[in-house]
This record gives structure tokens, sequence and C-alpha cells, in this order.
């Protein structure tokens, strides 16, 4: 699976900070304790680091009957040179097809059997395998993930059957009007460099690419030290610690010893210049991006951005949604987004419409940016997105799967996990000079326009 | 939003029983009640059947923060002539566009403001409106979804406008190549009667909607004898019950007495035929399906259509995906599912593959669907069939949302809710036998073929 299309009103929960170091010896910190009124703790978030540099975080969620778990590597589109490029998604599936222990079938077999969701994804900045399986289930979901991670064959026959899927995937995904409106916003953004270019590799690459190749590109990036576990839900620490030593040590993966690697650098900027770019397809609808240069995921003003973006194009009573669908009509489905990488960010508005309702669609567009970018939005407008941010996020913690992401994702590339807490407040102490500012500085570059259709 | 495409390894969760009667007044019922290892209730179902007929279902989660609502009300495109065809999605559309009280803006943002999840779709046989929310939002929503219901006002001018949009959302589909697959099958199946037309309506009939018939078709349809209101979470049903009385009350909805109607009958069964039909659309990929009459909801070989579907096409394990994916690499996307109506019923394999592809997927899945019917599955499969049937409803149980929409799925379609437990008793017990006679009866019908592509 690819995780390619950025969603409306997407978060962040975490900031750069001190990584956590070994000294050569397992180390185990307790990051957050939640308890209720009744002074019961509702939810304990530790980590651990083994001296392979594996970092372990869990979450045990008072009540829960599922756990899920995340095993995230810190690689993924953006570390691929054009002749590997495509390589790391290709890795996430070969990983499902076998290990010395057990076959795809195997594997398959061991999570279907007790209901759990088991699946993966990759993105340009890291690759994820994650299961959802009942708390009883959890040792077995470890075992099969730490075998597949660490000791994959890749096999000669799997490869080449693997590369045929892909292949179908490209080709799916080329059928689908939004993924390929964002795979040209994302070239025209960055061009030819690695955040420009679109996950799955394309037809030439994934043709062209050896076993040996990817063998490389797997040896050379997972390694302990660029990788996170997270777990939530029913869940004991200890144990969950106990058992990934037990798994991912076959293979001696966990023999040596290193420091966890930092989240990935910043480095130098890439320049986004204004462009326009089209593809021609027969589709019954017009599909557009208007889009920026963005926020870098440091950013401070990066929760600034996502009330903006709420009350912009995040939710039905946003303006987008007001002025594009309720009162004209114009279009069935559109948002904003906004997506932040170590370096880089995009932001933008996304519609689908029919094709005689472009222009009007691109005016209307265009004249509430200049609003928002004018007059920012108003004292109404803050407190409800300050609201549905907040609001998604606590209805968010319910599930273990939400919990485990936001626990992987936020030790990966903040290297530290934030308490919702925080988050929270800082969220609440969004003020409108930081969204009208915010709404000047990236609403007031040079524009991005892709467009897709007949 | 329109639910239409069925998904892998659907369940049901309910069976035809005797409805309640209000006999003029209410009466309030507890349905179930589980209690865990230390004998406190973790969740409990209660039923209340109000005068007018309207249904109120709850179910009280322990240690739940969010809450779920649903209205369903039995209406879908099955109720629709040619001349109204898409008024049950036109109608849930119009919804939101607002009341006497409140304007369109007003509705979003209420519950944009919580950080609600807030959504509708229309069926065949049903539309249902739902939310999710912390639980101290419930009276809110609730409040916001019976005014909605109860008292649209269905404004000319908005009718023309959601008329374009609804438009524009036939286009989106007309872009999907599974929604294309799906409507032709059911065009195959079902031809130009009630179950066999697109649930969006066509350009045509959307067009010559008149306000007029649509403001009948509400009147006719959302009574509360024909309206379930589910609630899941943290919920305390005594409230919720005079929550939404005081809600559904205005505009005098709750006035007149009338007993619930009761699962839609189900009547003379359509006759299937073997059929083919293909469109030409230049996709890049072929999306297939091949399909025959399935069960209808009542018929209890659906518990053993349930574990065939899981072996057949209903996870990465099952036969399906093994052949065609694992082995032979012919496709990314491969599942089989199987959907229940009152009176009709469908099974099917779908498939997206490369064009060159196309004759050696059919082969494999006509290969596969006979080697099911002559030899049925094996013990193991039957084992992890049930296991992952049972494994994914216990999971699906810490979910507000889950539990919400089965509570009112069943009450609506089945008129008494099954518990969990009988569900998977009903699992539990389907035998080796039960699997190869219903494969028999189901693929050795005449056989649907739906092919769009280039």
């Amino acid at each position: 699976m690819i995780k390619s299309v950025p969603t409306a009103g997407q978060r962040t929960a975490g900031r750069p900070s001190a990584l956590p170091r070994t000294a050569g010896r397992a180390s185990t910190t307790t990051l957050e304790t939640v308890r209720d009124a009744a002074g019961q703790v509702t939810s304990r978030v530790r980590r651990t680091v083994l001296p392979s540099g594996l970092r372990i975080v869990t979450e045990q969620m008072a009540g829960a009957r599922s756990a899920s778990i995340g095993v995230w590597i810190g690689v993924g589109s953006r570390d691929e040179t054009t002749t590997t490029h495509g390589a790391s998604h290709f890795l996430e599936h070969l990983l499902f097809k076998g290990t010395d222990e057990r076959s795809a079938l195997d594997i398959s077999i061991a999570l279907d059997a007790v209901g759990g969701e088991f699946n993966a994804f990759t993105a340009k900045e890291y690759t994820c395998f994650h299961a959802r399986v009942l708390g009883e289930d959890l040792p077995l979901a470890v075992d099969v993930l730490g075998d597949m991670v660490t000791g994959s064959v890749l096999d000669t026959h799997d490869v080449d059957a693997e590369r045929d899927v892909i292949l179908d995937e490209i080709a799916m995904h080329e059928d689908d009007p939004d993924d390929v409106v964002q795979n040209l916003l994302a070239d025209l953004a960055w061009g030819s460099g690695p955040l420009g270019r679109p996950i799955a590799g394309t037809t030439g690459s994934i043709e062209a690419m050896t076993r040996a190749q990817i063998q490389r590109f797997y040896r050379k990036h997972y390694r302990p030290e660029n990788m996170v576990v997270s777990v939530a839900g029913a869940v004991d620490h200890g144990e969950v610690v106990k058992a990934i030593r037990r798994s991912f040590h076959r293979h001696g993966f966990l023999d040596g010893a290193a420091e966890p690697i930092g989240p990935r650098a910043g480095g130098r900027r890439p320049r986004i210049h204004g462009r326009e770019g089209r593809i021609s397809r027969p589709f019954e609808q017009v599909n557009v991006v208007l889009g920026a240069e963005g926020l870098t995921r440091d950013d401070d003003r990066r929760f600034a951005l996502g009330v903006l973006n709420t009350a912009l194009g995040g939710g039905t009573s946003s303006r987008l949604f007001q002025e594009v669908r309720e009162h004209r009509g114009l279009a069935y489905s559109v948002y904003s987004f906004a997506t932040q990488y170590a370096d880089s960010g995009l932001v933008g508005v996304a519609v689908g419409c029919l094709p005689d309702r472009l222009d009007e669609v691109l005016e209307v567009v265009r004249v509430e940016l200049s609003r928002i970018v004018a007059h920012g939005i108003t004292a109404d407008e803050l407190e409800r997105g300050k609201g549905q941010l907040v609001g998604g996020l606590v209805l968010g913690l319910e599930d273990s799967a939400s919990r485990m992401m936001r626990l992987g994702k936020a030790e990966l590339v903040y290297a530290e996990v934030l308490g919702i807490d925080e988050v929270m407040d800082r969220i609440n102490a969004v003020t409108l000079e930081e969204v009208q500012e915010v709404a000047t500085h990236v609403f007031g570059r040079p524009e991005l326009l892709a467009v897709v259709g007949p």
C-alpha cells in the first residue's frame, strides 16, 4: 500500500528534541502517565532503547482489548536514487513473501487466523508494517513481524512475481484521478528530486530493478538503529520488550551496538517555484490542486497552519466547502491539506469538478485564498478550528491503532513523543495573528497548479 | 455518500424475529447485558419503542468516552420508480441544507466545532445519518440530527445547487473503475428492476427530478415507524430517549400513533440469469467481477457463506489471493464478496489487472471456483475462516461507531438485535458440509461476468 495522498486537516504530534541514547545498554523511561479523576492510571507511555539502537515505545491503555503494533523503518522513496526508484515500496511488498521459517502463506495464515488486521504502507520518509489483534494474540504478531522484517529471503521467483503485482498497482494508481493529480503536484514542486517522485516507482524503474539492488537497499536501511516498534492498547511494556528481543533477535539482527539514528536532518530546503502542469486523461471529472510551498515538520507555525487548514477546507463548515459546494454547487469533493517533510512541505486545495466548472472553481478558490491572506480568519473560526482539532484528537484516543500510529511516527520523525496535553496546549495557544501570519506566508508564495482531466 | 460497493468478508448480525409492538405507549426492554469476570457490566443493550413507532436502541459501553449515533430510515434506491430514481440519495444530501431553525452552515458548524465525525450514506434498502462525538456532546448531536431529519425545508435554490453537486458525484463514480464494474454487475443481475439501478440515479433522472417529487418522497418515507435511532458508547439510555423525544418532537413528528414497520418483506425472488456485460473505458487496468446469485438476508446458510467467502477471497491467506497474487503475480487487488438483500443476493470475485492478464485471471478464478464447488474447503480453512470472522467481530467491539452500525442495521433490517455471543455461536457451528453445500448452491448457478476496461 502507498501513502501518498495527504488528507484534509492532517495533524502532527511532536517536535524535535534530544534523542535517547543507549550508552551500550538497554534503558527504559516512562514518558507519560495519565490518570482519571479517581486516580486510576488510564494510559502509560514507556520507551525502551535496546543496545542495538532499536527503540520500543508502548502505550498501555486501561480497558483495551485490542493491541496495535507497528514496525517503523526510517526509509522511504526520498532515500532512493533514479536506479532504486520504488525500492522502498518494492521491499515493503517482498517482506510478506517469506523468511527461512515462514512461507508467504504461513505469514498470511498466522494473522488471518486470529482475525487481525495486517498491512503495511510506504511513504516518502518512512515505511510501516502494522497489525491490530486481540491483546492475547500480540506475542504472535510480534513474532511474525520480527521474522518478516529481519529475515526476508527475497527469493528471485518472488521478486519477479511481485514485480508484476507492483506494475499492476502502478496501473491502478494511474486510473485514480486523485493519485494522478497529487503525483503531478509533487512533480511540479520538487521536479525530479527525491521528494518529487512517485512512491511506487515507474514502470521503467520497477521493470529494471534487480534482486541484488533490492537486497542492498534492504541491508542498508533495515537496521535496528533506524527502526522503531510502537505498540498501543492491551500491552504490558516489559512483556513486549521481551517478545521483541526474542523475535527480532533471530538472524543476529540485534547483535551490534549502535545509537538510534536521529530524525532525518532538514538539510537545504529545496526551492519551490510557481509552476503549472496539465495531464490529459479521458476522465469525466477534472481534478485540480492549487498549491504552494508549506512548512517543514519542525516549524513551530505548524499548529497555526493546522487551524488555518481547518478553517479553510477542513470540514463542511469550512470556507471552501461552503463557497464551492454549498453556495454554488460546483463540486462534490473540495478540501485543503498541509503536508510536512523534514526540509519542505506543501499546502493546497484539491477539487474534483465537471470540466465546464473549472474556471469558476479556480476563481472561487483564488478569491478565498486572497481573502484569507488579506484578512485572516474570524474569532469564531479560530475557536471552531481549535475545537475541531482538539475534538478530533480526543476522539482518536479510543482507538489502539491511532495511538500506535501517533507514537511510532512521532518517535521516528521527531525523536520524541509529545504528550496529548502538550499538543492540545499548542493548538489552544494559537492566535488570530499567528493564523494570518502563516496564511500570508504560505499562500503569498508562488502558485502551483496541477490539473488532470479531459 | 453512497454505499454501493460490497466489501470482502461482509458480515451480518441478526435474523428475522417478532417485531416489538408499542400498543400505544412507550415500552423499554433490555436486550443484552454483558459482564466481565468481576461481574461488572461492560455493555448493556436496551430498546425503547415510542408510541409513534420510532425505535431507539442503545448500547452503553463501560469506559467509552465517545458516543456514536445513527438515524436509520428504511428507504433506499430500491424504493424508487424510474421517475424518482436517485431520490433517496438526493434527499440524503438535501437534509444537510437546512431547517426552519438552522441554515446549512449552522448544521455544519454545530458538529465541526466539537471535532465530531458527521456523515451519511444511502444504500439500496436504507439511508443512514450518523455522527461520532465525545459523550458530553451527544445531546448536541441528537438535537441537530433530529432537526435535520424531521424538519428539512428543501429550499428550491438548495435543490438546484445540490443537483449540480450530485451530477458531479455521479461523474466521480464514473471515473472510479470499482464503482463502474459493481454498477454493471447489479445491472446484469437485476436489469432495470429497483435493485439493478445505481443508487445515485442517472444524469437524466437527477436533471429531471423536481422539488415536489422529492418532497413527496420525503413525507412518504421519513416517518417515525420507518425509523431507528441507534446509539453506542458513552450513553445513558434514559437520557438519550428523553433527548430524542425533545429533538424529534418539533414539527409534530412524533404526534401520531403507529406500530414500527417490520423488516422489508422478501416477496418474490427476482430471477437472476447468466449474463455477460462489457463497458469500454480508457483505463489502464481491466476491472472484472465474476459473480452469481447469492443468498437472501434471512437465509440461515449465510453463516456458512461467510466462512466460504473468507476462505475463498477474504484475506491474504485466502485461495484467490494466494493463487492470483502470491503465486502468479496477476493482480494487486483480488477479493470475494457476498451481499444480501431482503429477497435476493449476490456473491462474486472482483479483480483489477492489466489487460493482457485478463484471460489468465478468469481461468484461475474459474478453476478455484470449480475446485471449491467440487471439494469444498479443508478443515484448516474452516477453522481459520471461523477464527477470522470471530476475531474481526471481537476487534470491532471496541469502537462505538461499529457497535452503533451493528445495532441500527440489525434493528432495521432484521427487527431484532442478535447478541454478539449468538452470532459467534452461529459462526462456530458451521460445518465443512454446510460450506460445501452453500458453495455448490451459489457457484453452481449461472455466471454473471462484468468487465470494465480498455
